[in-house]
């Protein structure tokens, strides 16, 4: 368990550097990050390069105890670059340049700008390579971020990579579709700007994600060749973020590293970007927002929340507040006065329960029977059309994640692509576009006895964002037993749900879109009871060999989710082993050996919950009753 | 009665026409609608024109029985002709260039693009002039649509029509008023892009509007000169678009052709667009919108709604939805699967039905006694000025008209230049500018008898935007018995209308606008009832001679209107003689031998009317009691 | 003082002029400003200037008795200055040009505009100077307004500027930082455009405040060298315009001149903008303001406010609404028309009282014990940071304005480095930035004796917006005895607080922001009552020798802020002296020898209010008793 702190040397006097690190190695830090956004520093004139402060920071950590995880900088450049080359700021879609008084202000594209972030990353991971107070390497900081270019150079990358992809014209129109719009190409360099049309559009997401992925496999056998023996790790940023696909980036690093800023990240992003490595990095843990008001207490609670969803370094981001810039009311453990506050309060005591705890967490790790996939390619494909931002499947499945953690104690979340041959239910939310890869691997794991859900809007296009001439959830249609005629909006409509099958089922809502579910051997689970659609199939189940597909032709409201969820997991063989108390969250982490039980008391009053028996405090060893009492505003880890 | 559908033969493999034709000829598809936005698939590379595919298509069709209404195509070139010259793309007045991968990206000014599609249309014209299967022009899409351009070559066109307008600055400046912010100009291209200023706006939009009326001349001319004996036609879009003066452009083709998409478009604008020709095609029939939810039956009933209103021919759009391009979720009777839903069978029962009814309806028309004018100046005119959106006269006149259709069976709307003699009440919404034409038309109008009432904002400015220097409704002044000294916006206030003269009036409440009322020879219909409007007058009345005026000086609320119609119609001497039913709309075509009633039942439940005696069930010829039942979701055509 | 009107005889033919002086005379006007935005009238062709026509409206105005404030035009050049120097439009962050069919469309730092602008000025000045019919001169028309420019010659000058105030990059990067996100700058053209970076944000618009001021210096000089008897003066906008510092502005000038426009501005502006020089001069006083709804009787009220709150001169804009441009359905005593309406109504009863009642308002002004302070650069600041647009001080100061209105019968609002030894009181509200000049003028006002009061989010950055390494209220921390250790944005909760000193502030409701206090030698005169906060600190009182300060650390509701005022001024020992009517508001202004007390009632009815002993009617001199009437939407002068 890497529990630590971002410190940033360059943006304190040297003399305060020893000050900083005692009072560090106090409250128990044991790792910093330190690098990102450095360039400035690092090379103060063109040419000139200085470590030195860093190298010398780095060692003073060392002699702490403190390990570094060293991040490269290149995505930001300093001033003098954009002096002498303007034309590496990106573009946006009217051909305006992005400001540049921010960060991450380059077109990831521009030949330049890839020649000038050799230059320093190559620098910057040579000269440290093999230090033995960096324990990792950390490609750049949020990779992707503000990168988004449509300059003309963008746009010829753009066209060879269509070129790559298609070969021929023809072949891009053929796969697109041709003739509506006038929209028939001759040359791949006829092919606009994205604005309208979906498939151009779904494209050069797909385009500017590969350069994100491609700039962090260059910087990863960078790494590795001049420090082999390291992991590499980089970290994604929260789940509303889609300019790269995470999964592909994953398949890149050694170790998923994430931002966790849980006052505007919901809870399902610890499992969407832990991932199918089953641990991640916290290389941004919330300390402070600014204009959001954190209850106190709860900076230590959200810190031990990523721990309880299989968080194996928690690095709180970020020492003390910076004086000046553009995060001067961001975070900070200490404020800029340096007195001690809550925040540092809950901190210190944070890493002295880490000293105790660290030992029987760090063997463990989340374990679900259960999976819910996310998939990139379905949230581009839906922005890409014509449908709203509520559309994006990220929200249904928010709101499915919520539901599922009042049901078990831990959930993976996936690519549709990846090994689901361990679960027994997996909930694909919205699978707007389906492509051989996907429809395979679902097919496989309803064959093998799975039971999957899909919900409204699944099926819809294909690879390139293309209708299928199949009806939907095409690929699966035939899995499904049922064909959908259409899908629509229906916000503003209150759908009402009845069902003979499980009453539970019956009433729940629905707003927002809705299928049109035609039956073809799947029976109905639940009807429309309102409204036009009243008796039209609204859930349905299509048995399959030992597994089954249910699929949900409603997006029911987040506060009706519960039921389908209960109905779900029971139909899939899943058990709940505890009932939940009102206010506590429960997440579980497990080993061969053992396993342990977070209990977290969000409420300001004490709660007591009923556990089953046979579980001891996880720190003290003691044995507690089948009733445990969480104190308000507490935890407790228990282990069995 | 033209029944049928539009077929786009490019967006499916050829081998798939032959079943697609089988089953248009099968639910009684008689006519349909091609070759809009082809431009593409008719010169696939610069110079080699293949229109061999279309005459294809409408051999094919012709052998089926199903003529064709042929469409140009100029205004969505292919993506080679922007690769050669991107300067045809339109420019916003911030100077931004439009993106290219949607249609209509053209500056209509261009002479680039103007050659270009002068060269397509001619080519197309010359292939296809006298092809007996095709029996209409098409002039375009939606002429007019997202052509608005602000670029170098727009100003410099601007620039000369006002100089041929206006003749030399000076009278420019007098016309506009010289000094106001320093605004005396020299030479014509002193006049800057149009932003603030209301004279230049108006005049900029007057112009753009002229320019696609001239397109629309220019190819009506193409046409007849080639194919002389066929009717030319366009079609208009959803009343909320102005980029167009529509009565001007309806006076350069044979018939109104217009796009219906009723559940964004009011029932208004079956009326306006129809126009003072009496009968329009409906060229583009909802089937399917993206995002909204339809009920079953009302595309059906929506397609009925629009004969009642004088459509004589009905293509619906489209035959299937496109799997691929912008609207792939969008309008289409079949979906992408082509497997048969609800829609598909909605418009199968109508084709039936229109077999048994097309020879019955064929001969009639509405034929009203009461008018609502119409005018895009006046719209224009608002939205130059300081304004609101919410000042935009077109949406009182839905209003109106939503209360009229609950008294009369029929209503004309008309340029308020236009022939009114016909008609007892001419009710002009906000007519906001009022130039020579349109003072001496309602004059000459009221004094031969007429009632004509006018609504608060009126008379406001002259034919280039200008205050008048005499009293508002300024030329109408003397007519109306008042003058009034102020306009204001009176967002958020609710004013509330008492009357002794008829009770009716009395309670009535009004707010977004009221005008300040002095009397003048008029009487006091309807006072102010609170604030400190208390007591001044609100609705006013001058009778002249056998006519009389109605000063409507507020903007009443849209639930407020009924009461007002039916004491106008009253005044006017026209009598209601349905009594109305809830969710049942009333229609009425006229020809010299019978009427025909539309009875139009939008409920889930069958509903019962009185509609007095002697009327027959058209399709049966079965007479039918004094009070009539139509079905759910349901209509019948009576015959008197 | 000086009662009159706006007249701009270019915009209406030279004959019309005689009877519109014949009418001005006729109701009480005395003076008239002219000349602004004239200069397509002075120079209709490129140095071909004709400043006849004015002078003979300045001459027959003074031979009508009717005086002269002539203003200078030069801030919105004629179209053919921008054909032929297109480049002096201003260009927006992006690069985008101003369009230029409005006003004030030049940038101030372009070389060319500051040339041609200095020529019309100068030659205007001269022709006029010594024409005794002029009274006053103003330099151009809302100075500042629309003149932010962001393009390349702006972005020169503004690096010379920072040359010139930091003298090396070096200063610039410590005083600033400098490794955040790798801003360190090499040369002062390193330093972008302004977006993010907060320090950026607010030394341009610091930059951007400098040119006007300096162009209200050099047109100040010019005129006094060519005219120096006379006064000269410009006119501040309301109060949420924040692009010019017009405590600033206000040095180079002899008489603080404002635009009221009630309906858009709070109160408070007639103090803000009268400033330190104890008298304003209404330049634009509101008669009509398109689509807003004005009462009648409230122009006149609102007209009588301005001289209760310190006017000594009373010019409504404008005589007559223009009938073309922008304006044209904006302001006007007369309508287009011409007819005299309820406007022109009041306008002349206020011509009639003041023949009465200006000679005995003349020797008064208004004299508090209260000042509020109002700083631009804490405005500037904030918006420069990531908080939102809700903590720009500007809205609480508005807010403890209305409360203070209530209590006291004038106050004071000033820059905080103003002279403040005459106050008993002084409110900061959210003095975001405090720099040593603010800081040692409230030390030196607390010591003196005075009570002053901070509210939360004081303190916050220096003078270049760099956060202070000190604890908040920064350089105040001793003073307030306490340390604050966040400042948090608390929109969406309610706050509550408890006071055991005070039953008053028990229960006062808070939201948008709070502050975190920790003690720090000050006593505690409320907490907070709910939430994690419950038992914080929310007010406390440090006394400092015979001063104190009072720390308010939160952001009270609007309705909440009487109790915290009454409690303050009584803390501060001011005296209540009159109970307040609803609907009626209570000003006074005083002379050596006299008190003159301005009763305005707001309300549809005649109003009784207590007012003690020794009043007499100011106009006819008559004793009125101790309880005064104040007839429905009417004032009263009384005089002691």
């Amino acid at each position: 368990m890497k529990f630590g702190v971002q410190y940033y040397p360059s943006h304190w006097p040297e003399s305060q550097w020893a000050a900083d690190i005692a009072k560090m190695k106090e409250v128990g830090v044991k790792f910093v990050r330190m690098g990102d956004l450095s360039w400035s520093a690092f090379e103060p004139a063109p040419g000139e390069f200085d470590f030195s402060w860093m190298e010398r920071a780095i060692a003073m950590m060392g002699d702490a105890g403190i390990k570094t995880i060293l991040c490269t900088c290149s995505r930001t450049p300093p001033p003098w670059l954009y002096r002498k080359h303007p034309e590496i700021l990106p573009k946006d879609q009217n051909g305006v340049t992005r400001y540049q008084d921010g960060r991450y202000a380059v077109a990831m594209s521009h030949p330049v700008f890839q020649r000038e972030a050799l230059r320093i990353d190559q620098a910057m991971v040579d000269y440290f390579a093999g230090n033995e107070n960096i324990i990792s390497w950390q490609i750049d900081n949020e990779i992707g971020c503000h990168n988004d270019c449509y300059g003309d150079h963008s746009m010829s990358q753009f066209h060879a990579y269509l070129k790559e992809k298609y070969k021929s014209p023809n072949a891009l129109n053929e796969a697109w579709g041709e003739h509506f719009w006038a929209f028939q190409i001759q040359e791949f360099e006829d092919v606009p700007r994205p604005f309208e049309n979906p498939h151009i559009q779904l494209e050069y997401r797909r385009f500017l994600s590969s350069l994100n992925v491609d700039f962090g496999r260059s910087r990863y056998r960078m790494m590795k060749a001049a420090d082999p023996d390291k992991p590499v790790t980089t970290n994604f940023q929260n789940l509303y973020w889609d300019h790269t696909d995470y999964h592909a980036l994953s398949n890149e690093i050694d170790v998923n590293g994430m931002n966790h800023y849980p006052a505007r990240t919901p809870e399902l992003a610890l499992d969407c970007l832990r991932g199918d490595k089953g641990e991640v990095w916290v290389l941004e843990q919330q300390s402070h927002l600014a204009a959001i008001d954190s209850p106190t207490g709860w900076t230590r609670l959200w810190a031990w929340m990523a721990i309880a969803h299989g968080a194996s370094a928690l690095i709180f981001f970020r020492w003390r507040q910076c004086r000046y810039g553009c995060e001067q009311f961001g975070d900070g453990l200490l404020p800029h006065s340096n007195r001690e506050g809550r925040l540092f309060k809950e901190f210190a005591k944070m890493g002295a329960e880490l000293e105790v705890l660290a030992d029987v967490i760090e063997p463990t790790k989340p374990d679900s029977k259960v999976a819910l996939t996310y998939s990139y390619e379905s949230r581009w494909a839906v922005k890409a059309s014509v449908y709203g931002e509520e559309i994006d499947p990220v929200y249904e499945a928010v709101d499915l994640h919520k539901s599922l953690a009042k049901v078990v104690t831990s959930v993976d979340c996936l690519d549709p692509r990846a090994d689901l041959s361990k679960y027994r239910l997996v909930i694909a939310p919205r699978l707007w576009l389906i492509d051989d890869a996907v429809a395979n691997n679902l097919r496989s794991f309803v064959e093998a006895g799975g039971t999957l859900c899909l919900t409204a809007g699944s099926g819809i296009v294909d690879e390139v964002g293309k209708c299928f001439a199949e009806p939907r959830p095409g690929k699966l249609c035939d899995l499904a037993g049922i064909w959908c005629s259409d899908f629509v909006g229906t916000k503003g409509l209150e759908l009402v749900l009845e069902s003979e099958v499980d009453t539970r089922l019956s009433g729940l809502r629905a707003s927002v879109a809705a299928d049109e579910i035609n039956i073809d051997g799947a029976e109905v689970v639940a009807k429309h009871g309102n409204g036009w659609r009243k008796g039209l199939p609204a859930i349905t189940r299509n048995r399959v060999g030992k597994g089954q597909v249910i699929y949900v032709g409603v997006r029911l409201d987040t506060s009706e989710m519960l039921p389908l969820i209960s109905w779900l997991t029971e139909e899939a063989g899943i058990e709940q082993e505890f009932d939940r108390v009102e206010g506590v969250t429960v997440y579980e982490r497990v080993c061969d050996d053992y396993r342990l039980l977070f209990l977290l008391n969000w409420t300001d009053e004490a709660k007591a919950m009923s556990i089953g028996s046979g579980w001891a405090d996880a720190a003290s060893g003691e044995a507690v009753g089948e009733e445990v009492e969480i104190g308000a505003t507490d935890m407790r880890v228990l282990k069995r």
